[in-house]
């Protein structure tokens, strides 16, 4: 009961007049941010940051989310039930990738209940709309008086990478602050194609696949399946992102050097 | 009860001392931090940030402040009583925008009760007598208390944009992690010579008054009332600080394009 | 009771994964970050800052603390006590000279309670192994549940600055984000050579030693005793480390112009 996590492309002057406003409505909640640097206007790296985090937070949470180029246009704003867990955010498929990790099992609302907002500006529904949302659900109320259902919410995934010829394909969606590049290929994947150990190429260069960073030297790059069970390309105490000049939605393809 | 909100300029290694020291006196109090990446020594930006969000915290809510350039001088601490809220700070100005924002009537107290402080550095008034008074205040100490009355505080406001030859001239008072271009003319001060949907003039750059960023193409500029009621000159999905090379103190000329 | 402090490397994506962790095991548990910006794998960055920060804690307070190039190998885990606090991390050092601070009287405990670990990964045992045993140690667990008492653990000073000739030779441990450059050189070992007012050598470059930071003009240099104890080299409204161009394990020569 009460946690409210936060995520966010706000940086760091926005995210307190969200946090003002829900504790101003549940005094009791407690805020957890997740992060409020995602790249802006970067739906993808948000929804992989929310789904990699969301799974740890215990049942009853409250997920609030908001990566959001289309504010002020028509797209609705939705809460999703998933898992015992409840997201508030845009309908742009920020929070459906987090919502499926929980379960194949969704309850979609529009917001539409616009006696729970403040005044609404045109720029900062995270703020005007989302936030009192959270905080009044944190408070117990029913997922019912958010709006009616619906079910042709916004779909997001992340990507299929497949394997064609010995090669996967994926593509970069997010790099983290080691400079570590996560790709959206997930580690079993690439298990079915090489073995730990194996020297792999990714975009032309060579390096291995290892269990742990400090498997390579200093300075030198590995694959290495990440904390979140995606294919990361890393450096030894450096940063891959530095190294190989890469952002999110680059182009990534492996395969085993025979 | 007990919300506490913390704003600086320390970045991130300072502000958990401050936390650390509010919890050893009162372990219930909410923390919630404003930004503590206000640029370095800059007030009008802090006081910016400070006015912006205060409005959204609830009633008895205290405010730690401290941009404070003149640590160790003779400048005065102090708190100020204004709307139902507190604020703890250097009297440099920067606690007063936030005050008059929720009320004319301001109560303003020099803090000279050092059988609150801790040992005083030279350098760290934040941790040594800011956090303290706002802990204890937090528990329920008097407000006079902290030291006696005073009148004769430093004021501070964020310009006093004019309208003259249907031209409004201000400056920059703040830059956003989106690359927004904050000024301090105020929204409804410019609607008195344009309209949505005009061509302004914008330090000689041609862009429209929009209501939300996704009217101009992506990477084009656009003049917005922002969130927080002011000027806001931005770039749909870009950084306008980016592409103007603007920063705070820059003056900011808009007219309209006829 | 309940205050859990955080410190790592990890910058924005990862630290929310500790929290959520902690608050499914102790949801009364008040989480406080100190930073997560140590620069990447830096042990003596990240032991100086909670060094600096865990004696403004109350006693009773908990140090979960991962800076940890070597995840994943066999080093092991472990719980300091020192104090009346907790000390949760690597045993590379890192927790060291915080606990050191607090008492010298040290109680060490390798975890090997692996009954309370989630699924450990192999690269994020902040998460897996150091956050659950934060938790239930705050949740009143006994010490002696973690693990074994050791003797071997890793030493880890940041250094014995000597003086010598009336010379005073030490390194640079932190570079905060005003651009301060804080040196391993305690301020009262400077004092046995020097006097406030005194013109320094510091690098070849000559700045007086200062009470306050406003001693100089603005963009002017001074070398000054920081709120951390330590000599740190300053910019009057700038930043020292864009003036010198130094960073951590600089070596940093300061004598007494005649």
């Amino acid at each position: 009961m009460g946690v409210i996590s936060l995520l966010s492309d706000f940086g760091t002057l926005y995210p307190a007049q969200m946090k003002a406003v829900i504790l101003g409505i549940n005094q009791e909640a407690v805020l957890v941010d997740i992060t409020h640097d995602i790249p802006p206007q970067n739906i993808k790296a948000g929804a992989f940051a929310l789904m990699c985090s969301v799974p740890y937070f215990p049942e009853g949470s409250i997920h609030l989310a908001v990566v959001d180029p289309g504010v002020g246009t028509t797209r609705r704003g939705m809460v999703v039930k998933s898992g015992g867990h409840l997201f508030v955010g845009p309908d742009n498929g920020l929070l459906i990738p987090a919502a499926h990790k929980l379960s194949d099992n969704l309850e979609v609302r529009e917001i539409t209940n616009n006696g729970l907002f403040l005044n609404v500006s045109s720029t900062f529904h995270g703020r005007d709309i989302f936030a009192p949302i959270a905080a009044h659900l944190s408070n117990g109320m029913a997922l019912s008086e958010v709006g009616t259902e619906i079910l042709d919410f916004v779909e997001l995934d992340l990507g299929t990478p497949l394997i064609e010829n010995e090669k996967v394909a994926g593509e970069v969606i997010y790099v983290d602050d080691f400079g570590n590049i996560i790709t959206n290929i997930p580690g079993e994947l690439l298990l079915e194609i090489v073995d730990y150990g194996d020297l792999l190429d990714i975009a032309g260069r060579k390096m291995p696949l290892e269990h742990i960073y400090s498997n390579v030297g200093i300075g030198e790059g590995l694959a290495i399946i990440g904390s979140h069970g995606y294919i990361e390309i890393a450096v030894n105490s450096g940063s891959a992102a530095k190294l190989l000049g890469y952002g999110t939605n680059n182009r990534v393809v492996i395969h085993k050097v025979l």
